[in-house]
């Protein structure tokens, strides 16, 4: 049949949707959801139904978003030929893993590619996120996942025998360890091609922080050929589509904030695998408003990890750290950025706890190669890369390579908390400081936040300043306002 | 803040969707799936959000689609309001379900009034559909299901201390004992109003059989008056919102063809009990090709239905039918009418199955009542009732009364199919009739579908007409003989 194509104007976001009136739907037996070819002279494409009212469609439109209609290269006077086209293999074996099945990697690779192509709508990818969530995914599953996610994506191939990456679950303010332990590593000539995330619910993600530096939307070939030149990079993983599969279930995820652990197992490591990394950290941060509260989660997740890690050919180390207050002074991408740089500079006033984890860190990276006799040594190895400014050096050449920006400062409306009483720090409670940052504006405006200056154990006097905020806007400064600015330290009193 | 309403003329069924572009979006933090509350006047909304491309809407504009428009009744000028609102208690709740927990009474009802007042959005009933998929429904739960379908729905109250009602699983072409059964139940003074459903991938439902004969799209005050005025209907259930989460679930369960056991269970159970039902017969037909296969299956849904039944308060039985073949001799909503018609004349060539099956069906019924001292004295009863023609009188006031219609005659274009052997019927295949009916155009053309002649065990000789297609469509004809029509009796030769 062929039909008159009715643009309507609007995009729903990489997926391909026709719609059809009542009758006609009716006439080919069509319901909502069903799925028909769409065919304009040599130009394809699977889309799926919706049904419209036939005051809002004449018997023979058909409506296309705005992505279908561009899809099909439609030009006036096309006419659209339209046919019932079956339900995708993939159906059964989301219903599959609903009824508890484990699937198969052909069947992982079938959902995957579906995924990928645009072929799943929301409702049937989230049956599958439900899938994983309620019955889980097995290590196996996992690994398939894991290498359909790169399969199906991008992938960056490097000759070199080591190739390192990091990763922390995340949920601790601040802790911005990568963007001092990248530059360690490609200083000392190892190659570690970075992505990084923007934040969702926090007041800056890593791509954030870097992206007040330097540019962090780059493409595969560009990014290769920074790696290549500089050793490594620091850029943001949802502009290199490295992980098409995985940014497509963000949306369906979404609403219940459901995290199946399979699925962000398999989200991790395929950032790492498809970037060729076979050294990898990952730190898991315990802490009783993290991500992670109890030790027995942590362990589990650990053994998960390894026994993956394994699987996929990756020499990796898990290890927990603190996870209840933030690493470093500055939260909020400018003021974060400005201690990295401290760190990086050996500045008198660098954060020492950032400076600290960050050598941890890049330690047991450099452990992993097996090159060094102890600990001790590598250890010795990192800190004189930093303390040389090696480290330094190294990340103005990544900042160039990945075009260097003039970094913002600080917002101009500030604030700041003083001290009701004199005491000791006994609490720093993560996440008001968080939602105090995001409320300041934090991430999108890049010289919002919050600088604390003190840490647990400090001690305190009366009066003495705890933290200030940073604003860009006077309305959102206003709103930290009414926040509970003064719950955010709790002071053990003598 | 206000924004300008641009009308997105498309309608998208039964949910409230607006759209910004992608800045006035991240300006107020908003991801797509998030919730705004949208206020015009007095008007006042929530709806779920999409995010589009700033080429497609403006950064002061709104883009709704029909539903969302007509509901705030914009006019030319009108500006609307938007404000972020909280997610809903619901996705709590459906978290819960899949994470395996039990559904307390109160949180399955704040469930199903969201879902009936639209404000959950396709992905989330998807999560809750999965929920109870993967995770199962307990009996009190399934009541509890039950219930609040009802609560939020319509009812509709009898003062009648006997109310009758019956339910088959289905799977069985033919098998209109329905309008055999309601005919007889209410000429002997018993209440049955009974809702049915159309045909989803059957040849006919009991609704598109009844609605050659009479209205069956009746709203709950007219059918309140019919059932006092004539003692009981046969309507089309859809028509009526008696069991409206019910319908609103059916988009999300077409893709993946879900049945919940729970779900399906609490949509029945509903449908009785919207209609105030206390006595209820429920056909489970077992069958190589039916819904239910195994007698293992049916004896696990029988003790539920009995439970649950048990829990509403509903004197109910529940037993096993032959679904092995065709239950009378047409397939196809006409075609099945003028069997029921000719089995309440008591024509001679009447089908007996049905006849039988249906005099079966209305002594169970009886017998629920407790007034009859053996099934044979019931039995008595409901035989002469229909064979005095009490039956067929009543069916006439029934018919009158929901607006009767003139039958249209089966499909012109007529083709018979032979044996090809001599011998006894061994195999009737239930899916390929169904298949053929359907592809000659039934349900959606009433005349449509197939006659058979022969049942299980019948005598054939080579060369006599096993059935007969009617297709009221040359090309659905000419799409018939494409089947493998040579293959829906399997006779066994001497």
């Amino acid at each position: 049949m062929f039909l008159k194509p009715k643009r309507i104007p609007i995009r729903v976001g990489n997926k391909y949707i026709a719609i059809l009136n009542i009758k006609t739907a009716a006439s080919m037996d069509l319901h909502p959801e069903d799925r028909i070819h769409l065919k304009n002279g040599a130009k394809k494409i699977t889309a799926i139904l919706d049904i419209t009212e036939r005051k809002e469609l004449k018997d023979n439109q058909i409506g296309l978003y705005a992505e279908t209609w561009d899809k099909l290269g439609i030009k006036p006077k096309h006419k659209v030929h339209i046919e019932v086209a079956p339900k995708p293999e993939s159906d059964t074996y989301i219903k599959e893993k609903l009824q508890g099945k484990t699937l198969s990697r052909k069947k992982i690779d079938c959902i995957v590619k579906d995924i990928v192509a645009d072929d799943l709508s929301d409702i049937e990818m989230t049956y599958f996120v439900s899938g994983c969530y309620a019955r889980g995914l097995s290590d196996s599953e996992t690994v398939n996942l894991t290498k359909a996610i790169v399969k199906f994506g991008n992938k960056l191939h490097f000759n070199d025998k080591i190739i390192m990456d990091k990763h922390c679950i995340g949920g601790v303010p601040g802790n911005r360890t990568t963007m001092v332990v990248v530059p360690i590593m490609t200083a000392l000539g190892y190659r570690m091609p970075k992505t990084s995330s923007r934040a969702i619910t926090s007041p800056a993600g890593t791509a954030d922080t870097m992206e007040v530096l330097t540019n962090v939307i780059n493409d595969a070939p560009k990014l290769k050929k920074i790696a290549m030149k500089v050793g490594g990079f620091i850029t943001w993983g949802g502009g290199v589509d490295l992980a098409a599969a995985d940014d497509r279930l963000i949306r369906v995820r979404f609403p219940l904030k459901l995290d199946p652990e399979g699925m962000l197992l398999a989200s991790i490591m395929a950032k790492k695998f498809s970037v060729s990394a076979n050294h990898v950290v990952i730190d898991i941060p315990l802490g009783p408003e993290g991500k992670i509260q109890s030790k027995k989660q942590g362990k589990h997740l650990k053994s998960r990890f390894l026994a993956i890690g394994k699987k996929l050919g990756m020499k990796i180390k898990v290890f927990f750290t603190n996870g209840s207050q933030p690493i470093g002074n500055g939260i909020g991408p400018v003021l974060e950025a400005m201690d990295v740089m401290k760190v990086l500079k050996n500045a008198p006033d660098a954060p020492q706890d950032l400076k600290k984890k960050s050598i941890m860190l890049a330690t047991e990276l450099l452990n992993l190669t097996g090159k060094y006799s102890s600990p001790i040594s590598a250890e010795k190895v990192i800190t004189e890369c930093l303390e040389s400014g090696d480290a330094y050096k190294q990340m103005q050449r990544i900042i160039q390579a990945q075009g260097r920006k003039q970094m913002p400062k600080p917002g101009k409306h500030q604030m700041s908390v003083m001290a009701e009483k004199s005491g000791k720090v006994q609490v720093i409670n993560n996440k008001l400081i968080a939602n105090i940052a995001r409320t300041a504006g934090a991430p999108k405006d890049v010289g919002a936040g919050v600088y604390v200056y003190k840490k647990l154990g400090d001690k305190v006097k009366k009066g003495e300043k705890l933290y200030t905020v940073y604003s860009e806007n006077k309305v959102r400064f206003d709103d930290v306002k009414k926040l509970a600015i003064n719950d955010v330290y709790k002071i053990n009193g003598n």
